[in-house]
């Protein structure tokens, strides 16, 4: 990220603000919402200039107000001037997605619901993504295709002929390492009770209606099973309570990542 | 991001899909908008790997609705499902930022100002995200620091005394390469007025009301200067086409790249 | 491992073969054992040189004994020379791991154990060894700390106090993706009995003696518990068929990786 | 082999160990052998984490006893328990490396014979595997195919012809930079001669007979040449004694690196 | 390029020089020029060994003398001897390039004429050789291919057609960043009329005569333009003041990076 | 280097030249010389666009005249103008050491000296500037600090006492593998004298007189030693002939590499 805005050097800088001119910068909040990417943010200032002191940065998860001051950072003018927008881009990005997670996750509270991300991530930032989504109170659901299994209709398809849903779980326990879940996705309730026979760690209801996941949620306790219940598909913010109130254990949110608006944040600086 | 996504494989496809197993999918429009990023999108494809056959694929730039078919990939069902988000990922972020400019820029049509986007651009995306402007027909400012020169308040306070802004404008001639043109920012019409004495490529007005913007226009005609005008901050779909009939060229906005959400696409995949 | 090796360029070859010269060369099995890493083995030597032309190369997994001919590669003689010791220190050293590994495989047959692997991989290899495990008929354990919870005695330590195997699952159950088992390490029959009452998924049975891995077994028949049950530690050749009786699944080794000598295999070359 | 290990984070030391507790951890030998790759290990323990304080640290080369302590690392406690796989990884392998070594050094003791290594080494690790060679008491052959000239049987037979023993040492000298030495591999003694007489510096004794190594050292003798003698091939801890006797100079020992099994070693852990 | 110069371990050093061994080593120029480079040698010899202590560097584009002291490193010997011809090559390259651009500086001094530098640089070292430039008194060409625009006779002859300089720099308005100036190059007086009425930023003047050069600064003049002026090809240390005097504005030269021979500098090393 | 170069893209060629135009580019010699980096040329031109086809491409090392035509490239106008001043960069260079060395081969001509080079070389490019010096006729000295041993005045220094040329070289034996020739430097004929004593495999005499040089020759032969002695320092184009008729085997120019200029190639592009 710094590379690419930096490029060949920040000339606008170099020209105008000498070698030795120190300065004060503060990060302004602007906009209410839920701190993340704190420490990428420092990163990002120390990675341009190691002398930069940074202090007073607020942890992630923090709950910010416009007008809050939340980070200073002191030290050459020119590193400041020239590491503000990528530290920026990183902090406004990632407290937008803490944010609208925030969200979210005040709508379920007092359910048993917890509200998790997807794969559907910033490309190259996932990592830090996921991390916003915990900040904002949400669960992260596994972080890509090798540390959990999903079982989908392509999957099951490709499985085929009678008892799918039953032979696919049976082919991914006998090949993934014993260490993880196994989730199968399912469109109704009958695929929903093969899985739960077969021994499905969770089950991921797809684009069902509220009642048929209450449904789901009574077929499970009537088969004495342990398995968790995952809500997915055309969840919106109006919806989500009613959705969380039916007794799902999770409701992924692909939007947390893929349209979170970036939170307004600034950085006041003032030469010395 | 691929990388990021199969980590050390994708173990739900290699447990259930055979290894000859092949299939055909489409990219399915589901919302409408403008593409981006089809190039993209064929490489992940074609990187994950080399002997998918893709075909049908539109041209960034292209209006979409719901339910468009816009591109074909055909070959071995495990290298699709394994491909499928991250390209996904690409294209629904790209196309969002290509939808999103484009409702600017219609808002703009008939004037003679041209909606350019800034560098708050997803971290280690900007290449694509530039190019996504583009494809909804927006303008790029600079794509860094070092090719273009843009004389920010911090920078004039730096040079600081009297005749600032003349003086950082000769700064930055004597050093930046003679094939870059010299912006500076100012926050009233004095600035504006001894910025274009100082034989200012292009002034930014920031944060100004619209009054203000509309004399900067007349000023400039006064002055016989032919320095651009690009107004920047508080720019929203509502003020938009106010401030684009005061006759200032370029408006700069950064929600393009940091706040569009996603488009809305999909890939259907039937296994042979 | 190719730049390793080829630094500067291979001035042997260079100096006494023509650039015009091809050959065959046959890769030949000089121990009876299990193949693996022929797919790298291919990838080494159409790295060197893409024109090389590979063929009937054995699959990962097959039994081969002495004087078998088990791949083929015809092209540049050159080309052959400089790729041959980099492909044969992989398919060597792989092979080695997965022979043992299907030594220990052998032993357990009959039983409901499996052999599992460790992290005790070569440095940089993990991946391609643990894909040998596989193809030597054992298991993998997680691949890395980020995709599986195993709470060992240090964390245990840094839990503290009373019921802290239990308070530490609740930990680990809230905080890692719900798409992971929670496996525990114990070091008694008490400890065990608290972990499966506290909804562990897997008990890893560190360093204890046959008959109270037996216990293990029952302790779990008593309480109803369908956790996993892995012995750990001390595991030799020796005593394995006796663990494996206890009726445990899992029985992890490291000296899998970490001990397995390499397999003979040698490149027979005819200039052509 | 960080990232490998720690992938997208080290999820049970982040759920059970709290960020501010330390911890003094210790290397304890648990097998008589011969250290390597201290400096390594050192490397690993700071590169998680530059904050965590090494000392005692035994040299390589150092021979060791179990029971012994060979360093101590203090910071924290996270930041140990998600190192310590990694750098037990490289310790345990090098050190094998190490002690394989010292053991058939400790057989040609007394003799005019080398042992030296090949590169037979891991894939990714040979200047490391090389340093244990050294470690343990051997010497080291080249590193790559660019800082040693040998000319085995192929290139021999590549060159062809009468004389090709002495043709293909003459490209040799002709092309190579004149700082390295040139070997060549001989099966026989006639081409043994045919070596010497052409001015090759070092003349590998491929597969020999015992008898027929120390006929070769006389044909040495005889002809009044320099050059050193290697003996190559089916060594063995039985054989190396009787070759070393012979009056070779050097004695190249594949397994060494390709089959060294790991040496015991464990990360003592106090929690502060 | 230290990875280049070191490889596998600087041998010679290691066997002859203890690891306690100190020194203190200076820069010592042996000819008359400029300095360039002075920080990167300074980053080769603490990225050798962060315990290297430099002092007494001269800044980039001081004027040195046969003799002069412009640095001392005191610390490890090894490190020292290691570090010794990597940093000087660095050093002498770019001092090098200083000397020869100040010595056309020189000749054009009293002129309104810029010597600047052009894209015919050192692969991969063009940030650097640029600074270099900077150093001798020059100035910088654009860097890259997309930190500006340069029509040349192919661009032109791809436009075709009537009026193709107009259309092509029309082209290049319409897609480039508006922060960018044209250049377009032209091979004769009618094309630099064109080139000045379509609003070109600069004009490059490709091999003209020095009497058409004197000319096309009149037609500037005449058509009140206030485009630049770039003399470009041929430009010989014999010709440079004749076409300085010619009132162009810049005069790009490939030589300053192409053809400078190496400044020699040497490094006084005595052991402590 | 192309990254360097082509940065975002190359804005010029998009905006004036069609994506579907295509052309054939000829490499044009300007100055007579020897061609080296026909192969780095062509592959940048591939690496830039996979479809462009290069042929007749004359081979490194061939003499050239002004007005030769050495190589074509035909496919997309875009592709071309993109890679043309990297490939040309590389060419120019390659090609400038190669012609410099030949300049210095053709002096020593008839006598037993060979011209060889040194580590001054452009940083990161040693491999391909010192195929250029292959190319040119000279030898190559040592690729960097590890496959050579080359013990200097400082080295020996550190050694210090008495009989340190001697135990300088018995050190390096036992470290350095033994496929690595041992040099060591001296400064007058008595510690020739102790080298030649002390086996050295080569004897650099640095900046001797010829006078000198000549007796270290006679010196050598009453010693009976055959030993390479190879002349250093102040060797310039007037000396050289004078130092090759002392009868020394080498004489290594720092000149070829660190001071050679471009030469003059270009590339005619025909648009189709």
């Amino acid at each position: 990220a710094l590379q690419e805005d930096i490029g060949t050097g920040d000339i606008t800088t170099l020209a105008t603000v000498p070698a030795d001119r120190t300065a004060t910068a503060e990060l302004l909040i602007k906009q209410n919402g839920v701190l993340s990417g704190m420490d990428v943010t420092e990163y990002i200032f120390q990675r341009v200039d190691p002398s930069l002191a940074c202090s007073g940065f607020e942890a992630g998860g923090t709950a910010v107000s416009s007008g809050d001051l939340v980070g200073r950072i002191q030290g050459s003018a020119r590193s400041l001037l020239t590491a503000e927008r990528t530290a920026l881009n990183f902090l406004q990005r990632l407290s937008g997605i803490a944010t609208l997670t925030a969200d979210y996750v005040a709508v379920v509270q007092g359910t048993s619901a917890h509200v998790v991300d997807t794969r559907k991530t910033g490309p190259g930032l996932r990592l830090l993504e996921k991390r916003a989504v915990i900040d904002g109170g949400g669960r992260n659901h596994r972080f890509g295709l090798s540390d959990g299994v999903l079982i989908k209709d392509n999957h099951l398809e490709a499985v085929g002929g009678d008892q799918r849903v039953t032979r696919a779980i049976g082919q991914a326990r006998r090949t993934a390492p014993h260490t993880l879940k196994i989730e199968v996705e399912v469109g109704n309730l009958a695929e929903l009770e093969e899985a739960l026979n077969a021994g499905a760690d969770i089950v991921m209801l797809d684009n069902m209606s509220t009642t048929d996941m209450a449904t789901a949620v009574e077929v499970r306790q009537r088969l004495g099973s342990i398995a968790l219940l995952e809500a997915s598909g055309n969840v919106t913010l109006l919806r989500l309570r009613e959705i969380a109130e039916t007794g799902v254990d999770l409701i992924s949110v692909g939007a947390l990542t893929h349209s979170a608006p970036a939170l307004d944040i600034s950085l006041n600086l003032k030469l010395v």
